[in-house]
């Protein structure tokens, strides 16, 4: 508990971005100290640990920082969900909400097999529109969402409620 | 040996991408493979593992997918270098050479403490501009670069020639 109050204090706040209005959850002060980014990693990790998790699939950029070092530790593949345009091979694609119109997010058709047991992992859930469109883009892909795990939840912006068909958990609540 | 030669085979090429004439080296068939995705980590700190490392510093966005298991592995910080306009508190930035035009890539002011001792990773060395305009912001920072590691190394590109002034560790030769 003192670990994660340590953890949630090194999060920096930076008003009015990326504009003006918005205050940023800065997680930069959390990755460059080893101890509080592994310590974000195993808290990430908690709930699933003893679950069968067949890839993790991580959400560019910041969403790959910790998928990386979550696959590893689960002796697992890690699968990039990416911007329009950056996988080169075929890919599955789907638009999803953004404040202001949308953004389209892509994987490879090749990269879940049917009946794959995935993690789902992101450094942040807001509204939770990406990760309802990725959710959506791993079930038609064949994938099984074992769970989501983010390191920061806004909690008034009540995401969970978008992904409430699945487990959500995560490590520090705003 | 035979798993770096396993390695090698698993990487794909994909003609004309992101352009006509370009065939692409694809890691996603390594990520997915929880074995080689390991192998290449393992690979990749292999000459690294008894050196004094402060930090990781990875090259948005595949170079997180690498960075952030090794720095978990190494029980040190990341230190993430984005594009323009992506990080939100204060940055050094610098601009570096592509085929057409030019780039800039930053890092935060307050990420890299003088003397800090840093391991640069990234997937995919090919020119060397990328990587050698990183070295430069990382010190301007007052790092000191131990090493640079990649999965890839395009030799037939000679980008090892701009970034002679440092140890350069890659995986796999094409």
């Amino acid at each position: 508990m003192k670990d994660i109050e340590t953890l949630k204090s090194a999060i920096r706040d930076v008003p009015d971005f990326p504009r003006k209005g918005i205050i940023f959850k800065d997680i930069t002060p959390v990755l460059k100290d080893g101890k509080l980014f592994s310590l974000a990693i195993e808290n990430m990790l908690e709930p699933f640990r003893d679950q069968k998790i067949d890839s993790v699939v991580a959400i560019e950029a910041r969403g790959f920082i910790f998928g990386g070092a979550m696959a590893n530790i689960l002796n697992c593949g890690i699968i990039p969900i990416r911007k329009s345009g950056k996988l080169p091979s075929k890919t599955h694609s789907i638009d999803y909400e953004l404040e202001y119109g949308t953004d389209t997010l892509e994987v490879h058709t090749d990269a879940i097999n049917k009946g794959d047991k995935i993690l789902l992992v992101d450094d942040l859930l807001a509204t939770g529109g990406t990760a309802r469109g990725v959710c959506k883009l791993i079930e038609k892909s064949g994938g099984e969402i074992v769970g989501i795990s983010f390191l920061i939840e806004l909690a008034f912006l009540n995401g969970r409620e978008k992904l409430k068909n699945y487990p959500v958990h995560s490590v520090l609540q705003f």
